[in-house]
């Protein structure tokens, strides 16, 4: 028996099945052979329930994949060959406090950005640090795909504060906008190539290519003309203001809007939360009725229901890059690895999210160059940030987290910085034992 | 006769008083023979007034001095050896619209900084550009010593885009945060060492030494508890969080609250706005009040009640630097000069605010290293604002102009930026020529 | 008809055929009507037999290519698409002085390296720059695919001093040193990768994958235990090392035995020169030879003896290059461009030797990060010296001249440069009228 | 009792009475009380002459410092102020085999340069590693100023293997270039700064001012016009080619000629060998003679004599470093640190050498920029050996050691260097025990 590993950290998670469903599309390139799905004991019941529509699924596929359930995350890990994580720390709950706490302060809350992305890296860096304490024991030689956000402060802790060097980190944003953008030049995506570089939520597309020809200007014309922008599930679909765009010279990211329209998009999630609830109520809702479906014993398929989540392509994102890994395949994909210099002016060590040739070594970033004058200053200023919200939740210090928290550039003061930090630390406490290691912390 | 030359672009300043104190307190080290004095015509009524006072000043000190007064800059700049200048495109009534129309959209309103910052630039820099392009011809080995705000996008226009390469920005801000650290360790200030390093008004200062003693940790426990931190005239002197002090590991300047205290900084304008009008409207008054007692034959010395306006020292630290220049002395002077890899990550053709060494050869920069992580962030921020809007104000192009507004960090969305900046362009119209090339601009 | 123009500057060259044939191999993906071959007056006889020979190949293969043999460079120029450069100013005559001039010192004399390397660029250079010029005006879309030695000198100054940026330096050695360790693994040469980095003649394989996997140590061992290692055609097959090569931890090129080996590979040249004359002496007959077998009226294919040429591969790479531009193909070829930070640590606007994707926009560098520190320094030397060159070759100043040649590695001091400088300049004065334009020019 | 406590390792030197002399010069502003004289077992005879002689001076001066001397150098470490490095491994014997081995390779022997450089630093780090640790744990606060050659390589080696980040390295080179060009220009050296960038025997004056004014084209002139160059005692004194000179546009130092004349350097180095030995044979019968004048009793100053060895000033520096750090002097010395960007393109960790201000705090380079084009390369390539040397140093690694050899730009091949190196490990043998570890170590 020598097909691969794959281990799933947080395999309870409502994505799972368009995991299954991707490795299932791509068996005859991609043999694996066992499919660990890990989850925490609170989760037993959620992974229970799509771990048996990951077996229906396979079942009906008729593929000789065996699908393991368990909460033993050490046994999971022995001799994996792929190890992805997209577990949420405190489940949707910690999210809608991720966005509700801010709110009161007239703050963005947002689940990756501004003080809600701040907090969910507290929360989820110790444990991504924990899982690779014990790949490094483990499964020494595994890849590390994680698509857990935020995505590229979890990958600059991986890369600055574990030994483990073969990480990417993933997300839909990028595959997202290059589809956008065949739509809106109405071609094929697979002909459409764009230069990307940035953060994670924090990319921008430098230079757009259609059968190679550079079709920048054409797309920023479209978009400033009337065609529709590209918004995501989770992100309310303000336009740009058009002379900005092209002054720009560069395809923003959908969450490039919660900086650069902050005041309206605090007063439309501020209008959301009081009609309908914050984005982690409505999720929330979602989440039970995709189990619901879930657990029907003659679902067998990933349900179409699915793609109304955010979260839609990361799983199979996940499993485009292992294939390519797998195969050598050299294609091109956007992820996030050590810049080496690839973006200049950003540190060499730290994560950035970039084109990369995707190789059985691993990504292997292409070199962008400098980034544009106006774009250079945004992205440092977050790198600054993620880069003291990594050392924060390592350290569990408070002064480090109200730094982090300050020098966002979604939150407006020190002081509202200060009052939001209380509130989301004691509010997350349980989630959060690096910073309530002694009696008072302040 | 081969004294040195002056000559001080805006002359009619209030501030000429403490220039001429200056020169006549270091005239046995500074043997300056001419001082000409130039203004625009609108501003005769005043250089006259200041020149008159000037010369009773010199009169009185008792030394060969010989001050003109004109309105013709060519005449003037002949020949020159040092070039300052402290012209204010617009007048007082320019830098109040500044401040009041951001603040119609709820955005902060300042002269030097965010979206009247920008305005203040956009009207300077073509002008400096033109009396760079005057000194090529007339005094080609001339310094120019700019303190004329905002400083350091001054200065980097100028090395940008001029053939000019002897130029210094220069700024009373270091030096007043050296006296107030110092009155806060209660030595004097000429035991204090301080690492500058930043950009104009968003200088930190990295170290405090006394006596070449590290004292950085003591200077913000100090300032934590209790002591009074600094501020200036035109500032509101609003408190640091403690935590975000010690976390920051730097002395911050007074303009830095500007960014870290956003909201209650507009708060507070809004308020002051409200009861007593925007600071360029109390400066008014004071200016006025400033001419009128110029206007006394009786007077021969710089009256205290100059000390009153914000820009204090500003006029005897263009003196100390002359001097330091003239003299060869090689002391550290915290001045605008060009980065050459000074601050590590900074660009290297860029201006920087940072401790140099004063020869007659010019300022040369100390190296700094890499800034503090979480500083970083804001500065390139700036940094990048900073380059679009010099770009802006040399192409006049409506465009950049807007994204150098969208990118600045007190500005809430490019919606308001479009707002404010179409309402700023209107109201400045006249000193924006650049803008206004065709019949209609956008 | 709309087919590719195609223009070969130096078309009468004994290369000719290689191209042709690889124009002919690839017509049914890269259709191209036109081919102009140029040359200069002196090389007329020469253009014609290689025109008719190519002619004769086309006819045989039965494609629809014109080929227009000309000296009428601005015709050929005019709307181009390709413009490929292989001419040698001053034929082979010249490379016999690059090459028998400094063995007169105890010098290495050759032709890409040392004092003949330098006169080759000094002499090529200006030509070069010249064609430039006629580009923009006659084609400005072309690409100009440069393989006239030394290529990466010459890409330097196109980069520096020409407003062409759409230019590509083409080397025949990475291609080369694939393939012998492809043969080294006894693997076909597809399934090995190798990460390529550095400048042109001075060029390491980092690293060296097989179907992905990384097996430098492998080769490294082998290359070490007996198997030969490579070399050309015009290299002396010295041995490495074995405890040198192990310590490097890379793969060095051919050429790297001149620096690592300079006195055994002098001694060799001196003892070769004696008794078969210089390379160029050699070669020299061969291109009789082989234009001999280029008359035959019956010869309809590139003849074998060609191969036996050094620069086998040389336009084959180049017709692969064209196919990947003109099909967007996105495959990694190992190319001279822009840095760009690809290569950290190397000026960003400078030409390196880097894997690039190869699209329809051109070479993109992938991100190599830091060379191996014992590689860095002797790299850097290299990039000082083309830098100098190319600025002696564009200002035709004797200095400059001389301290590019002093800085080679391969010249022993300051006295011997000048030595070596001054009988060269003489020896090659009519191809060198920048340095002759005035009656003394020391 | 409460003045300094100096430590200095290698004091039975005969440099040491130039240091009692310059601690003597300057005890009014330098408060020194403990001087301990620190050597080895067998150093014990020399120590014992030299500490008495040094007693008699201190005596002489009437001053109450009190001299230890120890070969107990915990003993002596134990809360030392500043630490003082000035041993030589092996002694005078040691120096002799590494100027004579490579010599019979043709190779330059010199005592910092090329074999004879590597050799003395793989003796001599690991010693000052281990001086290092018992620093941490004796005297955590004090200053390590190094004048062991090769101080670069040494200082490199304590910056990236050991704790100690207070260490400074020192050469009397700058400050003998400095008083060369003041005697070349006719003026006192005190109206002399140069702007000194580059590595430690590799240091460029890139720029001469006299009293601020540039004069480095006067002082190209001059040197390239008959006047003469400065050479030191240990140097042949071969003259630039002026145009060379003029080209460099800088001021190369006394060792620069074993890189830019290796040639003629070799020749006179074997010529003198034949005929009076070489400089280590020569210094050791200076040495000898030293000694005996060291040993009269009635002698109670330095001796004329001293001057003659090829270190003068050396000693003096190290005073005059200490009492700038002493007394927080902010003048600008020419030292060995770490770079933090002050010269662009050098490692941010690497030592260079570099004009700095001297504070309490240590010495703060200035930013120097970009190194001249002609003059990054071969700096480049000295720091690349010096890193993979110190490494050597470090690891014992025989294959390092040959990598390290190889690359030195005074070596010709790889098989020349695995020959000396092989012949020099076993001379070297009881000095380098890192590389004997095992039985056999290739």
């Amino acid at each position: 028996m020598n097909g691969m590993k794959i281990v799933t950290i947080g395999g309870g998670s409502s994505y799972t099945p368009e995991l299954i469903e991707g490795f299932i599309k791509r068996y005859s390139e991609l043999p694996v052979s066992e499919i660990w799905l890990v989850d925490i004991e609170t989760g037993s019941e959620k992974l229970e329930i799509v771990g048996q529509l990951a077996k229906r699924m396979i079942e009906k596929a008729g593929l000789p994949i065996n699908v393991f359930l368990t909460t033993d995350r050490r046994l999971a890990l022995k001799d994996a060959d792929f190890v992805t994580t997209q577990m949420r720390i405190g489940s949707i709950d910690a999210r809608i406090l991720d966005e509700k706490i801010p709110l009161k302060y007239d703050v963005i809350g947002q689940e990756t950005n501004g003080p809600g992305g701040l907090f969910k890296g507290l929360r989820t860096i110790p444990v991504i640090l924990d899982i690779c304490r014990d790949m490094e024991e483990l499964c020494p030689d595994a890849w590390l795909i994680n698509f857990t956000n935020p995505a590229g402060m979890v990958t600059e802790a991986v890369l600055r504060y574990s030994k483990i060097t073969k990480v990417v980190g993933l997300c839909n944003v990028p595959i997202g906008m290059k589809m956008h953008i065949a739509k809106t030049l109405n071609v094929e995506s697979g002909r459409i190539h764009i230069d990307f570089a940035g953060l994670n939520h924090m990319v921008f597309g430098l230079r757009v290519y259609l059968d190679g020809k550079d079709k920048t200007a054409d797309v920023i014309d479209k978009l400033t003309a009337g065609e529709k922008q590209m918004s995501m599930q989770n992100i309310a679909s303000l336009e740009w203001e058009p002379q900005f765009l092209k002054a720009l010279q560069a395809i923003p990211c959908p969450y490039h809007r919660y900086y650069y329209k902050t005041r309206e998009m605090l007063q439309q999630e501020k209008e959301e939360a009081a009609v309908k609830g914050c984005r982690g109520e409505v999720v929330k809702q979602l989440e039970l009725d995709l189990f619901e479906l879930y657990k029907d014993p003659d679902l067998s398929i990933k349900p179409p229901q699915l793609e109304k989540r955010g979260g839609a392509f990361y799983s199979d994102a996940a499993c485009s890059l292992i294939h390519s890994i797998y195969n050598n395949k050299g294609d091109i994909q956007t992820v996030n690895v050590q810049n080496k210099g690839a973006i200049t002016g950003l540190p060499y060590e730290s994560a950035v999210e970039v084109d990369c040739i995707i190789t059985q070594d691993g990504p292997k970033p292409l070199a962008m160059g400098e980034l544009p004058v106006a774009v250079n200053g945004l992205v440092q200023q977050i790198k600054s940030f993620e880069r003291m919200a990594a050392e924060a939740a390592v350290t569990g210090s408070y002064e480090t987290a109200l730094l982090a928290m300050t020098i966002n550039p979604l939150v407006p003061s020190d002081r509202v910085a200060k009052q939001i930090l209380d509130e989301m630390l004691e509010a997350h406490k349980e989630h959060l034992p690096q910073f309530f290691k002694e009696a008072s912390y302040r």
